[in-house]
């Protein structure tokens, strides 16, 4: 086997073997482009370094061979004139890593091959910038030479020519330049820069291969689950010149528009420029029509490869291409970053011009993209303007409002019609009703798996979480960066799809969502075979659930109807002591949740609506102690009496958990305090028999929260029966409500088998299941450590936006599995916030669940991820 | 097959188709023992019953047969004289089940018969009695009449006669009783009283039948895990009569002292009594010696059948036995129950005799009860008086002392001599220190797993918890019963054996450890296949576990060495905001730990030492800002400034967390905080090679708490042997040092394949895995529902007491198993709560686990266990 192939050797169909971006370049070549000849040595080589720690003696004789035919075929020489070659070094492996070296560039090039390429070019200027830039590369990227050293010498020159650009600095300055460069590389790695220019190719060739295994690259295929076994390969190609005179540029186009996704070609070109300069938007690009004015021939051999690159690849193209003295080299391609409202329409477009089947189309676009096409967002042309804070890109779309601090401050202004954002240092659940009341949420700590994030984006309001820098004072009403203060009142803009918080009102853009989704969901929907259904806790998430194609209710989380105006009835119910009030109180809120339920159903009429009955963490219904001691350290100084608040304080005492998560909630509240279950339990029975007789076809299910053990599944059982029972002797009205449970603790998935006899359907709450396997509060953690361990790599991901497959994974594999062979009539969902995640939905795809459920914002994303699993994975019919 | 068996029928083999007790009256009958005549009907026709829900007809006859044939053997006759035959039906399943029905006596008699029995005894007073305590029976057991309705009844007859017991009421009242408990049953019950004696007896079998299904029952079988089908017989045999006068009488004997274990025979005869009456204690009974005189001849016969019967079971025999007109009867015989000291001397005694094996002998002690031996206890003749309170077993032994409310006042009191009880409403891991100090610890909350009973069992010392009546205010220094207050220097008892607290001094006896343990205990070392290791802190600990035979220490928890004085260090470490400060603090601290470790290392020199890295919840080792500001009120309230406080209580607020134990623990603070782990590691190192210079044969290992990913144990071991590789550097000592890892969280369970790869050693911390895969702390759930839980069934048992087999000990095997695949040289143990008890030990037995590490009292207990579990249980070697 030849350890190298020159581009023009192969097809390029062998990416294993070739890297990505040598399979691309021979694909290029083969296909008759004016690619600039060069050859890829292959990933074996990679290999067969790693095993032995240094490159086979074997590969240089090789090296030497292909350079040699690279010379004949350019008519160029390496390392003299009257042609010099000079060659550029790219590692590129199967899949695109950030960790490795990546390019050097101009390699061949010393005191005498300059003198030659400045013969050659007629252009000191030319020349010793190449020269300069090939030290300067060199010593940064193959060498280690801190890149701060190089920019020191070059700000110098600058200043001391007073110009602003490096293209500016004459061919005597770049001279000096190189001159001083050498010293810095001498003096950091001493005789290690090469002189002899095929020493030089050598040594990059080496340097790209043993980035293989550098501390950053391990990290990152670790990250990413890419094998270490992989390899790279390394693309040594001629350099072409973009900056060889007035006729010489560099470009990058797209055959279609990435921002809408238009049928119109698009792209950028520089004259006299190396390509990292088009990067850099130092000067002005020139469009495409420009380009034709100045090299027409260029022009209209560029637009026939980018249409038959396009067809070639079935997908819109982004394009490296350079000019040099007139002729054009494509230097790149590869399928182009587009928005997500370009994805959609490209998508749907290229189906109808019969360029790719449906099936391709719907893997086309990001499911995670969708939300933000329901979104307002930042006019484009005041994108730039000075930013106030940066926080966590919570949830996308931007919203322009009044800064409030307080929940009751939300909800009063906007009882008021006035637009607010709700300024938190984080939020709790006693905040749902002032975040529904602001137009955005933005909180000072958290990340996007905190409160607010997840509940913003259930909400579908956009929200920026953890921006740190802004100290946020409630009491004072004071939210300050330091520098500036936003006082309560005052306008702030947040974009939540980057995390930017900016001072004042920003022009908004209403969204645009293409008119092309609604084909693209629909072929989604043929090809999947999860089901889709929505958490929704009110008629209004309901429908617009609805609206986004949910199938139904996963998740109705009753707790969410008791914050608010009914807390204080909750807290009546638990502290009472009286049996009277208390069974008033209860009263109330039956009456209360029979309505709630009622316009549930009506809002899903036709499809199942899953009531979960109470879990709340028991302190976030009761007045935490703290505040209640804050606040009589405050009456008592202010000689005022305290007797009511120590009553409270007393009474709550009865109820204090350490650790709440972990306490008295969901089934076991059910199990102490049963008269809160069997109100809720007689409130969907009547709910349910009063939509049947107003003529609905309402399915309601009722689900048990945070079982661990069969039996308290099996007493659930009897008392909601026995409601059903007693419903149905009172009004005649027949009623088929399966009862099921969440699988939210390790062991109702340990013990599933058991569980399922006992249950119509199991819901993974996935959320609790990662707290729990994990042993990890969510809340708690964001704060003290996950976002360190994420940083530091100790967690790939967070396992509270991804499902964590081998640990809490492994639990829904095995629960899923017991408990369908101990019930084959089991239904098996998903209602955690992983249910929007398409990497999870991939998973639990692949485990044969029959619907996730999320938030109504991402019903649609979750469509398409569900077809894509479809399309891409197994499916264990377990 | 017949659906019944006479006594003599048999030889009492199959226990499963004749029920415990008919399979011990048929054996003694084939032994040749005077047994009342009689038969069993089989446990065939309880399942037969169960399955119709009647009872199947064709069994009638046969009883019918069988009671002529009893007739006819007995020379008596039912429901005639001259010589009446009374029956009793009892119920007998494979094990003794409490739920269910158990005797009716005097079957067969009616206003007739009374008659014919008092013309046959020549004693109307014996008729009577018979006949009312039929009725009373009868109506309690088989109809469910109230019993007070009938104790009412008496209760009034001997007020109006002037008389205390029953048996001093005449023939006419008891005449009366009897009429008036007819009039009851009627009232009751009407029409169900039989009046003929043979349906007497098939009412009272119809009701042993069914009442194998009762509610309780069923209960009690689930709790106990005994199958359903197994079904209970019922024993139909003739009675014989104590009280037929004064050359009659009833008996119970052991055959050697259930107390001491000694063999000596021991007994309690009453005259003119039936069995219940001994049971009651309402007379004094006499002495096997006294019954001599009256009855020589059923002396000499009784002592013989002693002997007799325990040759035959090879156990000590508890007899039950009645004289009728100086004719002696057996009536029962089981093993007999007996103390923790007797257990042990009549084992180690019957092996020196030849009556058992040594693996028998092993099998004889309860393991639990060998930490009984070490304690002292209340004398018994002063155990009757008046109880203060009742509360929870939580740790046995006896201890007197002056009540103290605070820990501090525990250690100061201590420190002058005095012997100190605690009393606390419940205790923190903050007052470890005050009970080490007390003699003894009381709590108003919490169970058997409560922090008090743990740590309490851990330091041997005796404890009650959840002695609800004490009203316990720390502030003002008084616990209260609400009708007698204990303030602070009362003396008062506690009897952690029984849970009953008493007022004032009481009379302890010293622990008397029997001479025989030690040969019982080398027994079951020989047998074992588990090692057993102690959970120990300090040396003192280490030594007292090494004295009860520990092979090692299986878990040092070093957090509690950061507790008491220290913690003010501890807090300045997380704290502390300067640098210096910082530094100085972990300097302090290491030098202690180093002598910690020393003297952990020499008390068990030539044995393992697991040291586990810190692992507390944060907020055990900061201020509670409730409690701060609790102060600052109480300061304001006086006048006084809080600055101090204040500054503190926000320090703390930036460690706050709302479920600490899903919070910033173990490893994740050793990564957040890594110069404290690495100052323990440091230690670690220093203390071993000095021991190792000292001559001595250390062995240290090193493990790493709350690991939920491979890659936090890499990073850890990483940092650990950089810090043994220096130390070798220093000193050129060369250490051996095993690295391990807790698995405590389901996340580390379930990818223990991953871990074991980079870990010595697993060892499970099960006390954290049950609270994680049940979702609920011990400490919260003990006091809100826990407690509720086991009462109503809904949890058979503690899971913080016995590890749970399906779902936290599913994830132990599965662990074992997958780290074992992964590294053969894996070993695994177990160190929570669960090491030290018999069925965690017979269950990890078998899945194969290298050791077992529990608290230094427990030790020898858990040496009998696991040798227990190698005799009745298979291993699973995986």
């Amino acid at each position: 086997m030849p350890h190298l192939y020159d581009f023009s050797a192969t097809d390029g169909s062998d990416r294993d073997l070739l890297g990505g971006k040598g399979a691309g370049l021979a694909r290029m070549t083969s296909l008759g482009l004016p690619v600039p000849p060069g050859f890829t040595i292959t990933t074996d080589m990679c290999r067969a370094a790693m095993a032995t720690g240094a490159i086979p003696d074997d590969l240089w004789p090789e090296v030497e061979d292909a350079v040699a035919r690279l010379e004949k075929t350019s008519g160029r020489h390496l390392g003299s004139g009257p042609a010099p070659l000079l060659l550029s070094v790219r590692s590129g492996a199967k899949f695109s890593m950030p960790g490795m070296m990546d390019t050097v560039l101009n390699l061949g090039i010393n005191d005498d091959v300059v003198k030659a390429l400045i013969e050659w070019s007629g252009d000191p200027h030319f020349g010793w910038d190449a020269y300069r830039r090939f030290v300067q590369m060199y010593g940064d990227v193959v060498l280690g030479v801190p890149e701060h050293r190089f920019q020191d010498v070059l700000t110098e020159l600058r200043r001391s020519r007073g110009v602003e650009d490096d293209s500016e600095l004459s061919a005597e300055d770049l001279e000096t330049a190189t001159t001083r460069f050498r010293d810095i590389v001498e003096q950091e790695r001493p005789g290690e820069l090469p002189e002899d220019p095929m020493e030089q190719v050598k040594g990059a060739i080496t340097a790209v291969f043993l980035s293989w295994n550098t501390k950053r690259a391990v990290e990152y295929r670790r990250i990413h689950s890419i094998p270490d076994d992989l390899g790279t390969a390394a693309n040594i190609q001629m350099m072409v010149f973009g900056d060889l005179g007035d006729d010489s540029g560099t470009g990058v186009c797209f055959t279609r528009d990435p921002g809408t996704g238009e049928k119109v070609i698009y792209g950028d070109y520089l004259p006299r420029a190396q390509g990292e300069d088009v990067v850099a938007g130092i000067r002005n690009t020139l469009t495409l029509d420009q380009l034709a004015d100045l090299h027409p021939e260029c022009h209209r051999r560029l637009l026939q490869i980018m249409e038959g690159l396009e067809t070639h690849y079935r997908d819109m193209c982004d394009i490296e291409f350079t000019i040099e003295r007139d002729v054009l080299y494509i230097l790149q391609t590869r399928a182009g970053k587009r928005t997500a409202a370009a994805a959609v329409k490209m998508a749907v477009a290229m189906v109808g011009e019969g360029l790719i089947d449906r099936e391709t189309a719907v893997t086309r676009v990001e499911p995670d993209s969708l939300e933000q096409l329901h979104r307002p967002r930042i006019a484009d042309r005041v994108k730039g303007s000075a930013s106030l804070a940066v926080g966590v890109a919570a949830s996308p779309g931007a919203a322009t409002g009044k800064v409030v601090f307080s929940s009751e401050e939300a909800v009063d202004q906007a009882r008021n019609g006035a637009e607010v954002i709700l300024v938190r240092p984080e939020t709790t659940p006693d905040d749902i009703h002032g975040m529904a009341a602001a137009v955005g949420i933005l909180t000072s700590q958290g990340g996007k798996t905190s409160h607010a994030a997840v509940v913003a984006r259930g909400m579908g309001k956009p929200a920026i979480t953890g921006a740190a820098q802004l100290q946020v004072d409630y009491e004072a009403g004071i939210a300050s960066t330091g520098s500036v203060d936003i006082r309560r009142g005052d306008v702030i803009t947040i974009d939540g799809t980057s995390g930017v918080v900016y001072q004042g009102e920003m022009e908004l853009v209403p969204p645009e969502v293409p008119s092309e989704l609604g084909d693209l969901l629909e072929w989604a929907d043929q090809i999947r075979i999860l089901g889709v259904r929505a958490n929704a806790d009110t008629a209004e998430d309901a429908t617009l659930a609805r609206g986004h194609g949910a199938e139904g209710i996963g998740l109705a989380r009753t707790e969410h109807m008791f914050l608010g105006e009914r807390l204080a009835i909750v807290q009546r119910v638990i502290l009472s002591t009286n049996p009277t009030d208390r069974e008033e109180a209860l009263g109330d809120l039956e009456r209360q949740q029979i309505g709630d339920f009622e316009s549930l159903l009506e809002a899903m009429d036709g499809l199942p609506v899953v009531i979960r009955l109470l879990d709340p963490p028991l302190h976030e219904f009761l007045p935490s102690r703290l505040e209640l001691e804050h606040e009589m350290l405050r009456r008592v100084r202010a000689g005022r009496p305290i007797d009511d608040l120590q009553a409270m304080s007393d009474q709550v005492a009865r109820w204090e958990e350490d650790n709440p998560m972990l306490g008295l909630r969901g089934v076991r509240l059910g199990l102490m305090l049963k008269d809160l279950y069997r109100m809720q339990a007689r409130a969907a029975t009547t709910a349910l028999t009063r939509r049947i007789q107003a003529g609905g076809t309402p399915h309601l299910e009722i689900m048990i929260p945070l079982v661990a053990a069969a039996e308290e599944l099996i007493r659930m059982r009897e008392m909601i029966e026995t409601e059903i029972t007693a419903a149905t002797a009172e009004t005649g009205v027949e009623l088929a409500i399966p009862i099921g449970t969440m699988i939210e603790l390790p062991r109702a998935a340990l013990t599933a088998g058991e569980i399922a006899g006992v249950a119509d359907f199991f819901s993974f709450g996935t959320n609790d299941l990662t707290q729990m396997t994990y042993g990890l509060s969510r809340d708690d953690a964001e704060g003290l450590f996950l976002r360190d361990y994420l940083e530091q790599g100790i967690f790939t991901s967070d396992p509270f936006q991804t499902l964590d497959r081998p640990g809490v994974g492994r639990l829904v594999r095995v629960a899923t599995r017991e408990g369908r062979e101990a019930n084959e009539n089991l239904v098996v969902g998903l209602c955690g916030e992983h249910g929007g995640d398409p990497d999870s939905i991939y998973f639990v795809h692949s485990l044969g669940l029959d619907y996730v459920s999320c938030s109504p914002p991402r019903v649609e994303g979750a469509r398409l991820a569900a077809a894509q699993a479809a399309l891409q994975s197994d499916r264990n019919d377990v």
